[in-house]
């Protein structure tokens, strides 16, 4: 990988027709630095790396990562091969499979002299949905949050985490154009996507915004000071139950404890109809050195054992509503998530779907 | 203050028979340094910028600052100033006020000239209470627990936070002398006491711990990978109601969701009989500087608005007993509260009070 040290507008990635440049989002918020993929293997080490992240670009990532290893190695094995490695880099978000398998099947339908053009169309058509989701999201959760003066978040889920605007940061800024609103936005330990990455959005767009640590939200919002939370969703099973970054689990019993919405926003992407509940999610668990650091320093033995689950499950009932660009489930169940699936995107916007 | 670089036993506080010295708790793991106090302003200021915490221990560093500063000048309105200063530390935790109020009374009721003296002896003896009283919640709360494998705990409540052993930890330590014992240790963001300081007390004693992220417990916890929670108190209500570290709240929701014991322990100086329920404590709000880092690392553009409440509330509801040195309210509530307060020490072990 080669570093360009230009400074853009916030955006996590952009395509160049042949190449992938992706934000390094590791140095974010200290330094905005550009890296230049060329095939699977440094699209899947940068996956692996977080170099970049969030369910939906790791799709689009991996899609691209794909289209450029094809044009190098068109054969069927070759191709077979690049989507594994790609596969692999993440085991929990679903996008990342969805996307692969989606530009495989596609790909191993064209003959080897028109798949470089063809794996590029298709990873760009995936990148194109995604934005569209993200703008399809924001109007819808922006319309069901109507009034919210103060809202929570977790992790990042902006630009720098999916399609366009992101998904439960795209309704946070639909909202903020609307009104007046208050973000609060959890760190998001052990690697910060809150205190790094989302307060670096907020900031951007000119968003009132607080950061507190993870452990903060739920005295905060049982003293009655959120209205509402919103965030991501790295894999949603049939029944409802989301997988998220860890830490979302907590807010979820304290939103539920305190009566006021718990809602996921995310793209049809993200759901996994194929697993029937969250118990069936695999959750990756990440090495120990996050676990010991932040922000680069030390804060306890190098040779502590540790624990670090990188996801948590929310149970369906839970969520007060399940946010996707083909519409809404409200609440979430398996009936009204497997309905959203069978909806055309652009047919249900506005409509609840159970 | 002046700093002794003397390395110690695990120790919180060595009284001197006329001076205090404190291990600087901000330092640890990295280096293990003693200062020295001489009155009621410098112990203030320890209390204030953590160098000595936990509930109890700050009581007994206060009860001690004032012994120091009655020797300095025992005047009624110099005592009374002193008590001030001290009482107006840190807000949270009952046993500050509760200490030098005791010590006031003490000291006040005996002519100047034999004020020294007494006000020494009446500091030894709270720091010999709250040893005796650790002692006592280890044996009941290991009774109570007995059977348990794998126990989560939040910040630090052993020999750096209390007297003896500690509160929470006393009974960790109890349990692993009892068989085998595993600890999740949360690290408790903003100053990281878990990752700091009882991952330090745990390897000491040599008990099996992993370090977590505190937003990963609730879904540890739901995954059925922790038999029981077991935490500390700044300050508990006559309702039973349990102010603790942010952070705790979160636990006790995912601990009352698995069905699995969530266990208070700290000494009946924690109490706090004249507020009737948790919505009265006064949370206090620290600087934003110690959620913009972490181990000294800066982790967010340095004026990033925070949010910073030291501690929050979880309800008596949520609670399956609240161990005291004067045995156990188990379910905690306004009757077996107070039913504890009005049962003298070393009567009551191995009673459950309600």
């Amino acid at each position: 990988m080669a570093v360009s040290p230009e400074n853009v507008p916030v955006t996590a990635l952009r395509w160049r027709g042949e190449s992938l440049e992706i934000l390094d989002q590791t140095l974010l918020p200290a330094r905005e630095e550009w890296l230049s993929l060329t095939g699977a293997d440094d699209t899947a080490a940068a996956i692996l790396r977080l170099v970049i992240r969030g369910a939906p670009n790791i799709g689009i990532a991996a899609a691209y990562g794909l289209a450029m290893q094809v044009a190098l190695t068109p054969g069927d094995d070759e191709v077979r091969a690049g989507a594994d490695v790609l596969r692999a880099s993440r085991p929990t978000a679903v996008n990342l499979a969805w996307a692969v398998d989606r530009m495989l099947a596609f790909v191993l339908a064209v003959p080897p002299a028109d798949r470089a053009a063809a794996a590029r169309a298709e990873a760009e058509a995936i990148h194109a949905a995604e934005d569209a989701a993200s703008a399809a999201i924001a109007l819808l959760g922006a319309d069901m949050l109507a009034g919210t003066r103060r809202i929570l978040t977790h992790c990042n889920t902006g630009t720098l985490a999916c399609g366009g605007t992101g998904s439960a940061l795209a309704v946070i800024h639909e909202l903020a154009q609307r009104g007046d609103l208050a973000v609060l936005t959890c760190e998001t330990r052990p690697l910060l996507q809150g205190a790094r990455l989302t307060v670096w959005e907020l900031r951007r767009a000119g968003i009132a915004h607080e950061l507190l640590v993870d452990g903060a939200a739920a005295g905060l919002i049982r003293r009655g000071e959120v209205d509402a939370v919103i965030v991501g969703c790295d894999r949603v099973a049939a029944n409802g139950d989301v997988a998220n970054k860890v830490g979302t689990y907590a807010h979820a019993l304290a939103a539920h404890a305190a009566g006021i919405p718990f809602v996921v926003a995310g793209p049809t992407s993200t759901i996994d109809a194929s697993i029937a509940s969250g118990d069936e999610i695999v959750i990756e668990e990440r090495e120990a050195d996050e676990v010991r650091h932040a922000g680069g320093a030390l804060l306890t033995p190098a040779d502590t054992p540790c624990r670090n689950p990188a996801f948590d499950v929310t149970p369906a009932q839970l969520i007060t509503a399940l946010v996707t660009e083909r519409g809404i489930a409200s609440p979430p169940t398996r009936e009204s998530v497997l309905a959203l699936l069978a909806t055309p995107f652009g047919q249900a916007a506005g409509e609840a779907a159970g």
